[in-house]
């Protein structure tokens, strides 16, 4: 190497900077900013030239037609609102549906003349529009020069023109902004920007060429305008409802769902295409750690740090709350997830329900198996089980077709917010065809894999020997996803779906889609073993919280030999999620039933022994497993009790008519000898009353409440009010009223 | 209301507690914790008893047969290593393949008695081991009891047993521990956790039975065992090559893949499904806000918080760095996600390789159009124009079954570390079956529209007239996707694989390839505007950079009248991902051309123009545009000039053999007048030379320099030196040299 001053020498690297680097650019990797912000907008100039200035500047486009005033027809009782079925919408801004026409009038400072007069109406969306990417369209009043949205006019009166305009039916959802322009041959000149002419573009599911089109009118009236709802829940033997307010037309609603998907981030040129917008919302309505999602979810019992899950009358409260303090919301579980995305789907103009299934497989990842596993004796072994059949699970069904799928996968789709374990480490689930899903057709996007497991897993007992290894015992394949109910449109009674996940157990087709689904690698129990000739039989029972009760477990030998049962009688307090609590009763009877005869052993169930150890929901779960002595065959029997609550009655005082005020009263009282602490109390209805609630630090035992209000109905029909109370020694106490509100 | 003093009160609700609420427990919603860290482990007891102790505690287990010691031969010269394809791990561990048998050795205390004696090697792998869950697997030396998992006894000497396992074909890929256990009357008698009994299970190329099997030898060699590659970038035109040390063997890096999914909290029982593992690594592979995600993205040129992208010379540095610091490392661009991807594949034993696709249509969504807008007179209209073409884009394809898909789909798969602006907001891509891709089978899961789409869109030029409205003048269907590459296995040449991705151009597989994509929801533009009569050819150039050039541009005129041209001939430095930077040519030439005759317009370039303006990758792009005066037709034509780099002179002293030290030197002289600032120059070879490298704050113009290292090279065979040197006013200056080791 020479020593000249010039040759380069090594030196000590400068030390990279500690800490966490700053948010890198988007320079050189995107020629513009990501549009994703239906908030956010961008300013067009009120004149824009085509021309260079002159030696006396700009020529004075004012010298051509001017637009004085344009009326955008909003209010609820015009022809917009009422044709595009929006008018239940509480906003002060036109809102319309894409694909159908709606009108504006516009008052310039002199008659249209068709000959000379050029002039557009100008509709943008987001921060950065283009017409190539739909977020800039011009509408013309002629023929000639037509975008993907028609313009027609409709009249002209003096000098006010009315326009119609039909957006295209797959056009962008969400805020856009109108200007009206006029063309001259210097440039254009334009309305200024102003909030009265922003309005909001929506799905349409009443016109054939949107993809949420939905032909039936009942359950388009149901699945899209109806804002009281019904979520099934309690146990597959022991169905209990819960009224849900979805407020969907609530005032702040919709800003609130077009919030969300700014929050998530979401491009704007694809919140026209409800498959995307309904995956992202699946995503965005949970919030695991930071990400900023609608609700966080809480099985633990403890809700101290926010609202109780079953507290919650209505989705209302909830998405005010999250898009006003832009931070996530405290408590969720399974139905709560569900009822504000039917909130948020509804509102945006997607056809949607909430649906129950009862004994759903969870946290399966695809695996059609939840394993129980017994010792060697045939008693439960419950730290090698690892619960996942939840007593119930609700998820959302919404209305689309599918055009990213062969012929036939249109419909109805699941999706589903509560957050689940899977293999994507991502929570969200769908938007999977229920379609797919009957037909074991699971290959398809998005999910189809997981719901089909969730529908129509195998339970497989297992007994475990000592050293380990593990034969199967037992398997039922009809335990899970054994009803599917949802509300039935327009009247409050529930309706069965199972058909439309499900053929019938037993038919060729259940074996055929079961085949095809293992096929796409779902993975079932091959096993079959020996049934056994002794059957265990629970009773159904309906029992108050806080009873003494008694059970009757019935043994049936079916065989022509006498047969001794070691048996193994557990009851344990359980979540909704199958998750078991505490153990509170224990027997191990030795049972001797003679050939072909039944024997009962009467089980006394006292409330002190469960009543300390409730936890969510009030259910008890007895399991009953035994080995039978003369065979060494397992006998299995499950049973979910759900507990029955008290009431509040809900009183409505009669004759109600728009705009008088009217009484409302709920009653309770304490039926425990135990007093209740730390109580909320919330009540709202629909059209009527904002929600409310009242908190009682100390309802002792014995005791009774009333609690008044008075509320003013906005709009005229059939409506109820509902009530909930909840405090930690007691969850999900309801009441409701039916109002009729005459105009 | 009555006034007794039982009566409740409302009063104020106790105030939530503000601020972020604390983690939510799983209480409620699982019954166990999730098992998604392989590092994490459960330590089995020495002794387990089956009875209950008796007046004297426990029965003495140590009467029966004892462990001694074991022995799990994992010298890289022993069978295990040489058989299962590890030898090459730098490790001090067994690694072994699944689906493939492997020895042990155990020593007991006397002779084994198979009559008498029962012991099983038990496998563990995460916190909660569960027969049923595939976490734990015992395994017996009789063919008796068998779980998924087949043990043998190959042979006994003395008191010496050797034991031969093989794994499951589709068992959990990650580290294990095996106990041994002696089964006695009373309970288990076990081995004590040490970690020199901990392995590594790996996927499986070799075994028909495994989800990896790949049949090709010379494919495995290369996409499995291959440390060093080539990764291809530049531009069409002129394709540049890039070596890469993949590293997979390096001591640290297969416990950093595996770190890699510990920190995506991928559940254990997920980690047998290559589809679930690829899918997952797309994800974490690149860090989006503080996702812990591996490697930050960066494009804007400004790397002081971190590596230059350009300056990598392998994936060691960037696995080990994230794996000690657990946070993500700066910075990466598409071939950086693309190597780090490829080790992290071959390293846990899943056929891979780097491709590349040159006019790649980016944050593209899934629609087959790229928009490029014109003014009125032909001149690009750059505010309007949203780049969306990259130079070039790299990804990679893995090898695997997809019985998650209808037969035929199999094979190889794309996967895309890079982060992409896609409808999920989620930043990962992939497995898309490139055999789906190829037939227009984007249905499919993963993401095969998306990729379906950055190799088959169109490029549209629109006319933008003055009132907003646009039409398309000018549509290229072949400019997207134009060639795909990949190294040639075995030797270091490229190999085209564009035929794997699409049928030729003009075919009719090719259009109903294109009419099925259609079919699934890609949109494509359907006008033809009329061809125009003259083309505008911008030459091929070889260019070093800063140099002054010129540059022929040839006008044809194809008709039999004279054409005039009123020509936009502009030039800019542009980044690899097509945004365009600062334009520093811009012209104006109107051509006049006889019928049937050609033109040259001459273009000079000094390179003052462009050298202080270049960006990252230093490429120029020529976009010639213009209208023709008689007919009103729009003529276009782009070309990206790559200019060449100096390079650097790497020269390794001759005769090299194991063990023995040799010479490396690196030579560069600064072929500018200009100085160059804060330098880094790096080197590594595998199995010679781990990375290194040097800083220099200046070198002056037409200096040089030369960096000599020694090394000592563990293991014969043919490699490569590779070196980079990098600085902000020059990226990508590469060197290498090929070295042969004797044994």
């Amino acid at each position: 190497m020479s020593d000249q001053d010039t040759t380069p020498t090594p030196s000590p690297a400068p030390p990279i900077p500690t800490g966490t680097p700053p948010k890198v650019t988007n320079r050189g990797r995107a020629a513009g900013p990501a549009d994703s912000a239906n908030s956010e907008t961008s300013d067009f100039p009120e004149y824009e030239y085509f021309v260079q200035p002159g030696p006396r500047g700009f020529p004075p486009l004012t010298e051509y037609l001017d637009i004085l005033d344009v009326d955008m027809m909003k209010r609820r009782d015009e022809s917009n609102k009422m044709d595009h079925h929006t008018m239940l919408y509480n906003s002060d801004y036109l809102i319309v549906r894409r694909g159908q026409e709606f009108q504006v009038n516009i008052n310039f400072n002199r008659p249209y003349k068709p000959a000379e007069d050029k002039f557009a109406l100008e509709f943008v969306i987001g921060s950065s529009p283009h017409f190539s990417k739909g977020t800039y369209i011009p509408v013309f009043p002629t023929k000639e020069r037509q975008s993907s949205w028609e313009g027609r006019i409709i009249n002209t009166f003096g000098n006010v023109v009315t326009m119609g305009i039909t957006p295209a039916a797959n056009c962008i959802v969400g805020k856009y902004h109108m200007y009206v322009g006029v063309v001259t041959p210097y440039g254009i000149r334009r309305t200024r920007r102003e909030s009265s002419r922003d309005l909001y573009i929506l799905f349409n599911p009443w016109v054939a060429e949107d993809a949420v089109f939905l032909g039936d009118e009942s359950e388009r009236e149901e699945c899209v305008m109806t804002e009281m709802g019904i979520i099934y829940h309690g146990s597959y033997d022991d169905i209990a409802e819960r009224d849900w307010n979805y407020g969907q037309f609530n005032f702040g609603i919709l800003d609130a769902c077009l919030y969300i998907m700014d929050r998530a981030e979401m491009p704007i040129t694809n919140r026209g295409d409800p498959i995307k917008i309904v995956r992202v919302a699946s995503a965005m309505l949970n919030s695991r750690d930071d990400d900023g999602g609608v609700l966080v979810g809480n099985w633990s019992g403890d809700y101290t740090y926010g609202v109780a899950p079953t507290s919650w009358t209505g989705s209302t409260d909830i998405l005010l709350t999250y898009s006003s303090s832009k931070m996530p919301v405290c408590y969720a579980q399974c139905w709560v997830y569900a009822a504000v995305f039917n909130t948020f789907l509804r509102c945006l103009g997607i056809p949607s329900r909430v649906v129950t299934n009862y004994f759903s497989a969870h946290d399966n990842d695809g695996n059609l198996k939840t394993d129980i596993i017994l010792d060697e004796n045939g008693r439960i072994d419950r730290n090698r089980t690892r619960d996942s059949i939840w007593n119930y699970h609700c998820w959302n069904e919404c209305y689309m077709s599918r055009p990213d799928l062969p012929a036939g996968f249109g419909g109805w789709q699941v999706v589903d917010a509560t957050p689940q374990e899977t293999s994507d480490g991502m929570y969200r689930c769908g938007p999977a065809s229920v379609q797919a899903i009957k037909h074991g057709q699971i290959c398809f996007p998005f999910d189809a894999a997981f719901v089909f497991a969730e529908i129509n897993s195998d339970v497989v007992f297992y007994s475990r020997s000592k050293d380990g290894t593990m034969a199967p015992v037992k398997v039922n394949r009809t335990h899970v996803g054994r009803l599917i109910l949802t509300k039935s449109p327009g009247n409050v009674t529930r309706r069965d779906i199972t058909d439309q996940y499900k053929f019938s157990e037993g038919t060729t087709e259940e074996r055929t889609v079961l085949e095809k689904a293992e096929e796409y690698g779902c993975k079932r129990e091959k096993s079959s073993p020996p049934v056994a000739d002794v059957d265990v039989v629970l009773p159904n029972l309906e029992i108050g919280v806080g009873t003494n009760f008694e059970m009757n477990i019935e043994f049936i030998n079916n065989s022509d030999q006498q047969r001794t049962v070691d048996a193994y009688i557990s009851g344990s307090v359980v979540y909704y999620t199958g998750v078991t609590g505490t153990e509170f009763l224990f027997l191990t009877p030795r049972v001797t039933i003679d050939p072909k005869a039944n024997v009962r052993e009467l089980v006394v169930v006292e409330s002190k022994s469960y009543m300390k150890r409730l936890v969510e929901q009030a259910n008890l779960h007895f399991i009953v497993t035994g080995k039978i002595r003369e065979t060494g065959q397992i006998i299995t029997a499950m049973k979910v009790v759900t507990l029955q609550n008290p009431k509040l009655i809900v009183r409505v005082s009669s004759g109600g008519k728009v705009n008088e005020e009217m009484i409302v009263s709920v009653e309770f009282t304490n039926p425990f000898s135990f007093s209740l602490e730390g109580v909320y109390i919330r009540m709202e209805g629909p059209g009527m009353m904002a929600p409310k609630s009242r908190y009682y630090s100390l309802i002792t035992g014995g005791s009774s409440l009333t609690w008044t209000e008075y509320f003013t109905p906005e709009r005229a029909g059939t409506s109820r009010v509902i009530a909930t109370l909840d405090c930690p020694a007691l969850r999900q106490v309801y009441g409701q009223a039916s109002v009729t509100i005459k105009p």
